[in-house]
């Protein structure tokens, strides 16, 4: 039996208390696997670890009450108050395991000793639960939009760049080349750009370590991908489709600064042009109403062009609450790179992200039957 | 090189004056081949029979100026004035070829001889212009709720009864019984049950004619199967789906007869069972708003729950025409059941229905793959 | 000082519960009073008797455990868990002063028997708290629609009408008899026609007794108002208006049964004709969505015409909690009513309604205005 | 019988061309006074200046053929085809008083000799047609952001500016002083701050000349104005309010330049203050859609708090075309601002707009009655 650590970096976030206090109401039979992909029938026979044997730990730069965090989650409408209170040991076993997260200085010294800590805390954590494998997940909060950077290219120059001082790695690169170094599996659910390095990737490889991301895909994205291929397969010419997303406090807030918000929407408008083959009239905006707290609001506005010209539109209003729904793709993203049989990029796990790395099919329907192929295939 | 004709029963109807006009457009080159599923890569080299080489004829129970139809859908924002003007010749020479259609009375003699002069017509239609196949659609108006009747049962029974005056058969009927006698493959494109009879269905294998149908899928039930689809691959549980259509004038006029209705909005449910797996909250609504015209407005309102209960809603408004979503799908289905190399149901056609005969996968992207196999096969 | 009791036919819904809860956390200061139109500004000098001072009891025809319902309540997402725990002895107190409501049987007795049980309630009720008034509020669930009787036409008629058994009156009408009989004020919050009897109206008059109603304007109808007269003002001409509402438990129940519906949905359609001037294309329509617990959303979609005839079209979906949006309506009226100098019906109070008494205007503005006006006068 | 003329700034804009194209239909009786306020009851027995009897005239700064301006607004849906024809010679007429407008340009010449022009235009057209008033209205496209200079704060500073090289005033600045110096009533139906100069309001009382403005109130602003107001009727706590606003063509285009859209945007902000009292979360963007032509797509989402702090929430999708909606304005305010007794800003007007000059309620329905009010005494 294989025994998984999920290694979550923002181990205090919404989406991270949310993981952790559904792993625990599963184990408890106290909820259903709504959300979990790795429920479906289709993974029942693989024998993938099971969500109630998973383990975590994290990392954190702000500390925080994880009672508080729960309760906070019951009163946006997250999860039931009661069952909070439920797994309150559980919470507070993972809080036990989160330890301070990197941060990130210009005019600091050089980061060598930040990957050399984080991979010690990822060895101390393996050892000490005895676990096969951790898996490191990140779900912290958008970084700033970074230019790319010379050393970026190679591994070699990368790791030179470790021990010098002056323009610094953001904080993902360094968890990312950690994991990788110490032979834990890499997922990447943000759109930040800094564990996505040229570098890293061949550090991937070289170690055989499997990675996976970016850009967890929830939402608006989610519904793009299948609407865009629905359009496509009928035919129907796509000509704007415009999209606005209203989020509320945590990512929202770190999105209202412009230049993540670019990124969070570079990455969410990859769907359209992969799926529909060319350019659209349109954009994707982000925007910040904190009032609207754990929720997010996403209205698209799609034109589109019928036999003979005939202009016609379809609206979409998701209301929904990103971490109810990114935290199961948390644990399911986990169950499944732990049984990655390679290492370098996995693909395959493209139906969970909005801006996969290597090559794979955009449209969901697809990407899910690549998922089952590739999942069969590596529980073998 | 197969010569197609298309047989449209309601052949001065909307959708079929779209198919004639875009047919003809199509051929001198002055649109694009935009919600023609045949015009996909998919299936470019597969010998289809050529858009522009279709024959139409049809027919039709009331008469019309065929110029004024044009205008009216010009008007009605269906396809583009100055292209009407452009194939008006097409269009003089498709309504030359409309026969009157048959009506149905209580009470009146035997229905024998209007299925003869239906056989007769379509005969005629086939050896003036030197057809290979004639394909025979449905694009009448949606016929009132009908009871299922003892003779329905076998072929022996509903033949018998075609002799003796009494209940009648609605025309649907009659028509698919005179296309699979003639050697005609029938496609239902409505709702109507009367061409849904097990006696037919025996008629059509014995005599060895393809068949398909029923209800082309047009708008919000195409939604509804790509939607419902993802919600099923994300392990999400629908809670309840509710849907309104406001229609305008034609279909929405015949659909405002509670029977009618009742027929349509069963066969716009089936999607939600068949690809969710079990019954939802909620249900279908047609309204007739005669302001509308040739257009509709679909909105839809699902309410699903996350993982650890949490609820959520996605709602969809779809303003859509029609005729241009419909004429584009009946040249798909001529061209495609004309290749059809056996007779009987061909439920890999289930991608452009409701309501598909036989037995198949319900989401789009598997029917989509259902197609291109089926017509890869067909076409050696 | 006034001193005011609140009797809720109803008593043990959603919206008394709430009704009785609110004016406990306002009391105790727990929360601000938004919701309350009577809270605002132009209200505040007219020495309307306090929300504070409000005593509740009431009728209700079936028992429930009053923590039972405000938990459900509060899981509903109605109200704060903490803030209904805070104000139990409150809930307790006006559960202590419901009674049992009158059933009405076909083939039952008498029903004059009935109204002298329910006067004798109001005034033990008045007499123990010593109260000035009594404002009876009908807030029970909508009753079956009812065929108008001839004994409806005058007081002395219905007066006979109640001492001999037969055709029994709906229970509203026994409810507003009572409370017109003893004096107290009587509201109609409900679309039941019960109350809104030839009879009951002379009988007001002669007693002097002020009555209101029918049917508070909590959701899509208010909404509508506004729109329809902004749509007036600005000379564009509406088309169409076609309304859905999917309403979850409590009234979505009783709506489920098409006669209630109907009379729900003819009280709702009542506004457009009244602020437009003219019919319109289009209907109102009522769904049952259990899933949707205590909260409702409608959808309404809106076509017009502007200048040269162009066509436009204005969509609105309203999510919205019914209990809370009519509780602190209730609380108005019966602060309202209470200082009425005459009795028979108070048209000003047409704000409140979706089909109100008397003549008055039928938009929104106009109807505050009124309102306001009326207040001052009244209180001088 | 008072003969008025409209001057148009930007006359060959849609704007512009629909208002002449409509004038016209009006005359020749070819359709109804749909969307023009001054046709409604309330302004009947006025005596206001009759539209059949406006005459057009204007600047503008591109050339174009009128006939393939009308076909361009057929296609787009603006029109109807056949009507542009009808009034074919109607749109020449006006096209014949179309003269070039003034260009600005960094360190060009003093603008002193471009006001002259423009006055000179103005007395020419009133004198050759013998009119009472020639109304100048600005339609032209918005703006780019301007910061305040010290010379905006007195006529005198301004009219010597205007002598000297340098820094160029805008173009509406230019209008707007030539308008008033010749004693002609200006309009401003734009965002650009051009036209709203201390020194221009001072100059307008100085002589005597009435104007208004700013920002035609056409779509979704318009309908801010009466939610928000019903929100504060009702008492109910506006929370956020996120507008989103698609533009096609024209204006969207010069609103794809940032500096312009933040113009619009404070513009359209400020009613949601001014009614609502108090500032909510959320913001109005403005995105440029190209393929939505003449078309405008307007959707905004609305938090808002119940009784008990139960959150709710209102949405709402305009679809609409800005000239249908503007061209009829622009013609009320040329017959009313033409009657105007006195000089000086007539707030009154501000039921036009989205950012009135001068004091005045905020809600549509006060600022309906305070134009009625306005005109009846102005009439007289």
């Amino acid at each position: 039996m294989t025994r998984v650590g999920v290694w979550l970096v923002g181990a205090r976030g919404s989406v991270a208390t949310t993981a952790v206090v559904g792993t625990a109401a599963v184990r408890a039979g106290l909820v259903e696997q709504t959300g979990l992909v790795t429920g479906l029938p289709e993974f029942a026979e693989l024998g993938l670890p099971e969500v109630a044997d998973l383990v975590f730990g994290g990392h954190d730069v702000v500390a925080s009450d994880p009672r508080k965090r729960v309760e906070l989650l019951a009163d946006a409408g997250v999860l039931p108050a009661e069952l909070g209170r439920a797994v309150a040991d559980d919470v507070a076993a993972a809080e036990a395991e989160v330890r301070d997260g990197v941060e990130v200085r210009d005019g600091g010294g050089p980061q060598r000793a930040d990957v050399e800590r984080i991979s010690h805390d990822l060895d101390d954590f393996r050892s000490r639960h005895g676990l096969d494998t951790v898996v490191v997940v990140n779900v912290a909060a958008t970084e700033p939009h970074r230019e790319p950077a010379p050393t970026d290219a190679s591994w070699a120059l990368l790791s030179a760049a470790l021990d010098l001082p002056g323009t610094p790695l953001p904080a993902s690169s360094l968890y990312a080349c950690a994991a990788l170094l110490t032979g834990c599996p890499f997922v990447d659910f943000t759109p930040s750009s800094g564990a996505r390095l040229p570098a890293l990737a061949e550090l991937a490889v070289d170690r055989g370590v499997a990675h996976a991301g970016s850009d967890g895909k929830t939402g608006e994205t989610l519904v793009k991908s299948v609407l865009a291929a629905m359009f496509v397969r009928r035919a129907l010419r796509v000509r704007s489709w415009s999209g606005t997303n209203l989020l509320g406090g945590g990512d929202g807030a770190a999105l209202a600064e412009p230049g993540r918000a670019a990124a969070k929407a570079a990455s969410k408008a990859r769907v359209l042009t992969d799926v529909l083959g060319h350019p659209v009239d349109g954009g994707v905006h982000i925007h910040h109403v904190a009032d609207l707290g754990q929720w997010k609001t996403a209205w698209d506005h799609i034109g589109f062009e019928g036999f003979l010209g005939t202009r016609m539109s379809l609206q979409f209003t998701w209301q929904g609450c990103d971490s109810a729904l990114a935290a199961p793709l948390v644990l399911d993203l986990a169950r499944l790179i732990a049984i990655a049989p390679t290492g370098g990029p996995v693909p395959e796990l493209g139906f969970f992200f909005k801006d996969p790395v290597g090559t794979g099919p955009a449209d969901l329907a697809s990407q899910f039957d690549a998922l089952v192929a590739w999942a069969r295939a590596a529980a073998r």
